[in-house]
């Protein structure tokens, strides 16, 4: 048997996951499809995280690569996939494929899948997904498309290059609906919308910022942070409503639907739709699944054992699933999660080894 | 110095970081200050724990209270608290003080503080809190009282011991609330109360379910798991309003308020009111961090540094704190943010040993 833990994505979760192995004493092999760590926050180019204080996505990522890239108990493979796993807890032998076709087999003791989610893509299906007008409307846009914008800090309406007057966001697009697909909540499109909003204001003082909800799902200390700041020092607009439909009229776009408070028909003007798009399982976690023979939960994610009880034991002992890979996550849950799953990967071949020597 | 960990309370988090402690080779000790442990889900006797499946609390709290019990690597002291703690990282002393008033010295290598939350008293201080009339009408309940009658399978209006004819939520109360106090959102209130409702329509088949609420937080899995079916199996009506106050005519409680959808005032007969209130930090968590010289956030709760990429470490090394002591945290947080503290909890100890062999 092998002490080594198989570590597979390098985003927040799976960066955690191999400095908490490695720090445990364990040596890691990390095996991520970019060709660079960081996961979404680096690929996507976020601007900011959010805590109490926002902070530079790129630089606060840092904190979480350097320690990986900066110890040489963590062998990092990049531009790579794990195309295959056998065996059992304590000897599974991974097959290693680079982007340039080399492959490599390893032995490993337990195995962290850490491999996320992606974000909804509203024009995916045809249909019933086109009246967004994502792929049609240039000036409609995606949270990771303002995302971009924000870390440029150059918010323009694409269409003409000028300064929006009007800015909304859509919540829920891709989550909470039976329709366009994805029943869940995705947990933090909302404080991601209050985010922005924030940004957009810090950035634009004279643009004003519309966010239309269901329900504002600011939970825990982004109630205050993140929801209360927008509207009380951002002067940001909630609007509890559906809208339904987005159209171009002249220069602008046109939002339709049902101010829900007011009880009345909402028909706005905007230079800029936000969508504020779900968490799905990424293509990678779904291939892990398949691979490892994984059972999936009801929405599609990797199934965990125990529920609330154990937030990180697959089916398959000594393998892991953690972050997003097992549900829509917050940095907090994908950090925790990850903390969690180097402990369990660790244990579980700790106890192998001391029923080994007990000729169990 | 010494591998021993202490972890601070007996709850669901202190459970899991006693375990993930011991399975990574370590010595605990774990200190409770109840007699038994389990933390809130046994003393505040809890009906079911919510996932896919709804779960007997008391059972599936074994599964956490079993392996510390039956682990020889954990030593349990009950009805105890810890008065007092010196030192650092690796060299900590620890006064633990008995109910009885024995006290015992122990020294250990790091901690893990796992004091929790308490629920916010809905009648803690005069004048505004005293409309919710809970401590005036018998049949103005908690989510911890109705939670106890529905263990008991007994849900009656505790006035006449009738059935209820009508039974409403009303949600965050001493949450999102600077009249009531506690600005944050508690996070799992929205949640419990639509587990309690569902569990009130299948044992009371008869009795109306109102939940009444400004924004209905289930996020993540809980928006179908928790939320759609409490309305599509169950009948469960959920009413955008705010209530504002609570009183009694003739047999019946009058909720009145506004129904912010239909943008009318409100006035509703119910038999059982039931307050969801909300967390805060428990008395055990503000003497801990208080003992320990440990700053809070902004909110009351422990501070951790590292905003989200830092869940359990405190500002002073070798301390860990996790669970509801840093914040409002569901099950699944309690339980990933400890096993993530055992971890941490562990390799500090390892890294701090490993530079005194290397002599820095």
């Amino acid at each position: 048997m092998t002490n080594t833990v198989l570590v597979i994505g390098g985003g927040p979760a799976g960066l955690e996951a191999s400095r908490g192995v490695s720090d445990l004493g364990n040596p890691v092999i990390l095996v991520e499809k970019n060709a660079f760590l960081g996961g979404n926050p680096i690929a996507e180019r976020y601007a900011m995280l959010t805590g109490p204080v926002f902070r530079d996505a790129e630089e606060a990522m840092q904190d979480l690569i350097k320690p990986v890239t900066d110890d040489s108990n963590i062998k990092v493979h990049l531009s790579s996939t794990v195309t295959a796993l056998d065996g059992e807890l304590g000897n599974f032998t991974a097959t290693i494929t680079s982007e340039s076709g080399t492959t490599e087999s390893v032995t490993v003791g337990s195995v962290i899948i850490a491999t996320g989610f992606k974000h909804f893509d509203p024009g995916y299906t045809s249909g019933a997904q086109q009246h967004w007008g994502y792929y049609e409307q240039p000036d409609v846009l995606t949270l990771t498309d303002l995302e971009k914008m924000l870390k440029d800090k150059n918010v323009v309406k694409p269409s003409n290059g000028k300064v929006p007057e009007r800015v909304c966001f859509i919540q829920c697009v891709g989550s909470r609906d039976r329709q366009l697909g994805n029943q869940w909540c995705s947990k933090v499109c909302c404080g991601i919308a209050c985010k922005q909003a924030i940004e957009i204001r810090e950035l634009l003082p004279d643009t004003r910022v519309f966010i239309f909800y269901i329900d504002l799902r600011a939970y825990g200390f982004w109630e205050d942070e993140l929801y209360w700041r927008a509207q009380e020092q951002h002067n940001v607009n909630f609007v509890k409503g559906v809208a339904t439909e987005v159209i171009k009229r002249g220069d602008k776009l046109v939002v339709k639907g049902e101010d829900t408070t007011m009880s009345r028909p909402m028909e706005v003007e905007m230079d800029i739709v936000v969508l504020s798009v779900g968490m799905e399982p990424s293509q990678g976690t779904l291939d892990m699944a398949n691979m490892l023979h994984l059972p999936l939960e009801d929405h599609g994610y990797i199934k965990t054992i125990g529920g609330p009880l154990n937030t990180t034991q697959t089916e398959r002992p000594g393998v892991f699933a953690v972050g997003a890979a097992v549900g829509p996550a917050d940095l907090e849950d994908s950090i925790s999660s990850a903390g969690a799953a180097a402990m369990k990967a660790v244990s579980a071949l700790r106890k192998l080894k001391l029923s080994a020597v007990a000729g169990d």
